[in-house]
């Protein structure tokens, strides 16, 4: 199993609502579709944020996870991760990527039992 | 529900088998006792990352649930925290923190069947 972490920036001026409305309601439906994607979950930063903590310089973040680094590399080569890729510059204007394995320390909070897409 | 992300980068000079071995051996006995907690996965940087997309200046991400945003406050400040965050220093040096709502678009992967602390 792979997982990557998405972080992203919203475009100059694009308000945080906008970019939350773009991402959640029309471009998870394209993205979504990326085939093998096993997981895929999205994070809206809060309008206030800790006071005594930094807080980085990031508007949202995801995960997506796949089988193997080899579903994950041949995934992002079709058109479709292609289309949702541009789509994804409507609203955000930085996108960076970090490949991880990742570790389950506390289980849960269980899946949402509606999931946007599927 | 409040879910936090982490972003660390691990202290200078040290190697990345050590930062996750830290992290994940020796430091979630700690954090993963704050209270409140409801859920707690560790990500950690794989060695290959992609070659066409910008990856961020991390090592590691975490991803931290509480059901509601005073359960998260109440938790920050106790004890058990505060001793978590000086433990962290041990292996990173730079952790920021960004408060989201999360949004699950593609159920799954299950949590896994072992996790670490509970």
């Amino acid at each position: 199993m792979i997982k990557v972490i998405a972080l992203l920036k919203r475009r100059p001026g694009m308000s945080m609502e906008e970019f939350k409305r773009i991402w959640i309601e029309e471009h998870v439906q394209l993205s979504a579709q990326m085939p093998g994607l096993r997981g895929y979950r999205v994070n809206i930063a809060l309008p206030t944020q800790q006071d005594d903590v930094p807080a980085p310089d990031y508007d949202g973040t995801a995960e997506l996870w796949w089988d193997s680094r080899e579903e994950m590399d041949a995934s992002f080569k079709t058109e479709i991760a292609k289309t949702a890729g541009l789509d994804a510059d409507r609203f955000s204007s930085v996108r960076q990527h970090l490949l991880t394995e990742e570790f389950v320390v506390v289980s849960g909070p269980a899946s949402s039992p509606k999931p946007i897409v599927r």
